[in-house]
């Protein structure tokens, strides 16, 4: 398993970055990884060079935070995340991982490895840690803030796939986030949604989700449109920092709403693995973040959402 | 200051109601209140008859949850909550409560005491406790579940005149739900808002709000469309659920996201104060139900909207 990692991406890079390989290679379950570490190589080669199973490629330019999305690939050709994308697009590696400019990830995603056929839209997900343990899939969480009902059923789909082939759970529950538990409620998307899920035969519908029920175990993947799961996201992220950061209230449950235990999110309906870090990746949420797209990697998920969806012109 | 409270509403009534109304009379506070308690007289008048400043209405009908809002109200007139609405809009209460059925009291506030003059759509918001102590208002939370720009303009300007004259802050910060910082950021209906609130001479708008921001004290008063919001209230009410009651942990800032603490929702934008009330409201709910409406009622609120919204004929 060959796992490509933008060193230059997120607040803390490189530093946080290094730690993060150094872990994840000494980890025993991943012990057939190699990691490709792109970026300026002066910035972290003295750390890495001597660590078996890692490889160094040498990217001088460097893509900011601030950048446009598709200009700054178009233009910095020798750039981690330029590089990254060219590799995994050509088969050098099984994965590219950034903690840098999401926007830019995104373009890379869509136009470099491209939506798989079908898919209309490609989305973010992310977990929601349940009370009673495991996790549920919350989908989209923000790159497509203005949806179809078309759009919910094919996030259904991918997070149901997410949900069976990485995750590991059988004929997972999908749920559409909404504002009342019977059909006929919600908002106008929502009313549209229901009947297309009740009726695809590639998913598990069990119905309308409450904002109560999120970390409730009552589903397994739940699909809205981005705006509301972005604020859902930021807000459930909220949690660990007033409650565990500022109140300084220590709770196992509680720990699961730190987002450096995922590390980061997959974007799922391209065909490859491509991960997109938060820009206040630490060590720990590098090294949960080259564990994850081992994890993702060796699932095979774009071969088994592969015919999956409606070949349409939209 | 004369209180209409249904006893027959909610899960837990009518004695919950009964205790909420011995507690709220015995408050000091409120010694000029009078509560007008309505609802079948024979379950509850042994309780309440020796109250001081208790009047028993008797109201021999009962309205169920699951009873559609206009043909319950036109076909039961001797109900309580019909009977509450027929006092509150001849002048014989101030306020009118009740925990009962939900599409019957905003069908009650909005065709029998009437939106205020060009209000196109009531609201209700919901208190979010901050951080460093206080509260935020967020509107609207679920009865308005598709919204143009020129509605949230409108719960920016509900919302602002409650802050400053029921919770008494001054020159509150008027903030809109959003899946980024700038202006530019959201889906088409928040980037469509945002330039509508910028303009907009009767708020004080400081921009937009995100998911992590509401806990954080950036905005006294923050818009959406009562989809967004729901969920949010919905999910901000089960952080007590899961935390404090699941995970029983003990702190006082997560008690305050217990929804006894606040009792119910006053339905803004209508030319008198009413208030509906969470379904498994209990004795300290009803309490803080009747306080607010107090609050509301001599805080003059809907005198302070008036000529604060553009006639139109929507």
């Amino acid at each position: 398993m060959r796992i490509g990692l933008d060193m230059m991406g997120g607040d803390f890079a490189p530093a946080e970055a290094v730690l993060g390989v150094q872990r994840f290679l000494s980890n025993e379950t991943f012990k057939d990884a190699t990691v490709y570490a792109l970026g300026k190589k002066e910035l972290f080669e003295t750390e890495l060079a001597n660590l078996d199973r890692c490889i160094i490629i040498d990217a001088p330019e460097v893509i900011s935070m601030q950048e446009h999305p598709t200009k700054a690939l178009k233009e910095k050709p020798n750039s981690s995340i330029a590089i990254g994308f060219g590799m995994l697009a050509t088969g050098k590696i099984d994965a590219f991982i950034s903690a840098g400019n999401t926007g830019v990830m995104l373009v890379g995603a869509t136009f470099v490895i491209k939506p798989i056929e079908g898919v209309q839209r490609p989305t973010i997900p992310t977990l929601v840690p349940n009370i009673n343990g495991g996790h549920g899939l919350l989908l989209d969480v923000g790159i497509n803030a203005d949806c179809k009902p078309e759009h919910l059923d094919q996030f259904a789909v991918l997070g149901s796939n997410y949900a069976e082939h990485v995750l590991g759970i059988k004929n997972p529950r999908v749920g559409l986030l909404n504002i009342g538990e019977e059909e006929g409620k919600g908002n106008l998307l929502a009313k549209a949604t229901y009947p297309i899920l009740k009726e695809n035969q590639h998913i598990n519908f069990v119905g309308n989700i409450e904002g109560r029920d999120l970390f409730l175990d009552k589903a397994d993947v739940v699909v809205c449109e981005g705006f509301t799961g972005n604020i859902v996201l930021k807000l459930s992220e909220s949690i660990y920092h007033v409650f565990g950061q500022k109140r300084n209230i220590k709770d196992e449950y509680l720990d699961q709403f730190n987002y450096e235990t995922y590390g980061g999110t997959p974007v799922l309906g391209v065909n490859k693995t491509v991960i997109v870090g938060h820009g206040i990746s630490n060590a720990n949420a590098f090294d949960n973040m080259l564990g994850q797209a081992y994890k993702i990697a060796a699932s095979n998920l774009p071969e088994h959402l592969k015919g999956k969806f409606v070949i349409s012109g939209e």
